[in-house]
């Protein structure tokens, strides 16, 4: 089916659909395009890849999430994009296209989730859900300019989900504005009203800086200066050695413990289909796919440890009432078709997964805010709370800049 | 392959094997079996259907939690039987047969977990590891009499295990002796020596109690009674309602909120693949599936939204310290080929799933102890501690009474 066909501007359309809301509720009134990898009944889910999308049928059943927004009165009007088989973070589909990236049309979208972020960033939809393990709502949210969440990990319901990494994915909600992102992430989280905790303190994630571009730092900088001056909170530098100890640095949350727990999951779950199978598989994915082929699963197995000891430390340090915030990415977008050379590929996805493993081994719930510009380009924000804070998180950061934020979009 | 073949008369493995640790630790020497819904490369899993067996390719790789048991110096010996789809509590498997109840040989060993319960109790291997939704390891640990522990939800890897329930399934192990299955649990959980609340306060979950056979109460308040001498903690009785506020009844965790998550849940996980495929049913998961059709998910997810609050409750009382317990299983095992009259079926499973549903809406870690006896048959007393709270409720179980019954083993 060609992009054309669909009079979709953004390419971040797979398939339009128009699906009612089957009650009402909170999301009344609002649209949401679901990302290809989770399941709309009787549509084929094609999990960004062709070869599995004709191997497998359409699904009898909605993934309970896209139940969840229907009967709370949300209308799907389409499936959208996703990386193949959701391990990227570009956003350059062989397949599917590249979704437009609105405010930087010359580079990418960022993924898996492209098509979530780019169907947001160009006015499809109120808000999109999409998946994250390594980055991929997070991602895209940053480089295209809108909100993004990723919740603790397993607080919503992966049922119809695509099996991806059992350990480390969760399904989350990009929004242009923050109070629809609240509104869909609450029903999905199924939130009370119970009281929660005051946001009391403010750490900034110092190593999660220095690796960022200096423009990137410099804008960090002065959105941390504005809210602290409107919350009236001190902003706490901290490194990540205070956290877990020793010298660790911030890059082993990444080589030393998330990125090994993800490749043997990752081989669990789409590596058993594909190792039996022999799909037709995209030139990106396949040089990625050499060495999930490579990875010796019990030699890493240290680092499945290091996420525990990392998960333990963080979430000591990470108690209701305070936040940790950094730069989401620590670039703006690489610019369409430039990773396509070595160096280039392991300049974004290094620096760029050393700041997105921090919430993934600390299962934490991280909200990325559209409020950084870069040489024209957007860069998200990052703020993260402690396992299952998620409901404290979204009230601290619309504390600190939810109405900012949505009278500058 | 007829068990006949295989030389066993446990009836518990569906396959022997003979893979050799890949690794030296705490399990040096010790020799387990693998629930046939759990990978191990080249071989192929079940999922207790021959239809499911036949429709899937082996899998290339163990999963996660099989290369962690064996980089820590355990030998595998044998892949053992489960119930159809692990969709039952009955232990009776119209494919592969009922494994035996060692210790009450007229009666079903329990299910899902059937096989991996009937090994241990059978003497085949140190520990098992088996998977637990609502009751898959606790209800044949209680009924064969051996230790078996469902982990707090997502603290164990799930890669390679066959998507169940995504917001209720967890990976846990059986054994007979209490220290086989703490040094098992550990190394799965990847347990540090962190420090750890003392234990404090013992509760009593009287509803589960109030529900129980008379003679299995009896017996549970003379454990509690040596236990409370033993330890110098008195145990305080506690209704679910004060826990879940109102006059809510225990059984609500299951019929009004965990029952219909699961439903929800298998839909979109098995229920795809038998909608797409019409596959051969087993008997008796035909007639739960046919529930399982019939079900609306929409018009469920009310008891989605009560899971979650119970989930709150729960925890808030269930603070570090603090271990609340109850009997397993309210009633010993049924008499093999009993549960066929829908009567029976009934009383069993409403009556055992009310007390399991606790631990499943809390997401608790719970251990089911081997010390009760009822007309010569085992069941077991379960504890349970809050969410992520494993290795404080297994230094808990120890001082209670780990030596104790490990003497008596």
């Amino acid at each position: 089916m060609s992009h054309t066909a669909l009079s979709d501007p953004s390419g971040s359309l797979v398939e339009r659909l128009d699906l009612p809301p089957c009650g009402h509720g909170r999301l009344d009134g609002m649209t949401f395009t679901v990302k290809d990898n989770i399941d709309i009944a009787a549509h084929k889910t094609s999990y960004g890849s062709p070869a599995w999308r004709d191997a497998h049928a359409a699904p009898a059943h909605n993934a309970v999430c896209v139940d969840q927004l229907l009967a709370a009165g949300a209308h799907c009007i389409g499936k959208v994009v996703a990386d193949e088989f959701t391990y990227s973070l570009d956003g350059e589909s062989q397949f599917f296209g590249t979704p437009r990236n609105a405010k930087a049309p010359d580079r990418v979208p960022g993924g898996s989730s492209s098509g979530s972020a780019a169907s947001i960033a160009n006015g499809l939809a109120d808000f999109s859900i999409g998946t994250d393990s390594g980055g991929s709502i997070r991602v895209p949210a940053s480089l295209c300019g809108v909100w993004g969440m990723r919740p603790s990990l397993h607080r919503i319901s992966e049922a119809g989900v695509l099996p991806f990494m059992p350990s480390v994915s969760t399904v989350g909600v990009l929004a242009a504005r923050f109070e629809n992102l609240n509104a869909a992430v609450r029903v999905l989280l199924r939130s009370s009203n119970r009281s929660i905790a005051p946001l009391q303190r403010l750490l900034l994630l110092v190593d999660a800086l220095e690796i960022s571009d200096k423009a990137v730092q410099n804008q960090a900088y002065s959105a941390l200066e504005r809210i602290s001056d409107s919350v009236g909170i001190t902003v706490e530098p901290l490194r990540f050695s205070q956290i877990a100890g020793g010298n660790t640095p911030l890059g082993d949350c990444n080589t030393r413990a998330l990125r090994d727990l993800q490749t043997a999951e990752f081989q669990s779950t789409v590596g058993n289909w594909i190792e039996a199978t022999k799909p037709e598989l995209g030139y990106t994915f396949t040089m990625a796919y050499g060495n999930v082929q490579r990875f010796d699963r019990v030699a890493a197995l240290e680092s499945l440890v290091r996420c525990e000891r990392f998960f333990e430390a963080i979430n000591a340090y990470l108690v209701p009432g305070t936040v940790i915030c950094f730069p989401t990415t620590p670039v703006i977008a690489p610019k369409k078709g430039t990773l396509t050379t070595l160096d280039n590929v392991l300049d974004f996805y290094d620096r760029t997964m050393t700041v997105t493993a921090f919430s993934g081994v600390g299962r934490l719930p991280e909200i990325s805010a559209p409020v950084l510009t870069v040489e024209g380009c957007p860069v998200g924000l990052s703020f993260a709370a402690g396992h299952y804070q998620d409901e404290f998180l979204l009230a601290a950061v619309q504390e600190m800049l939810g109405e900012d934020a949505d009278c500058r979009a």
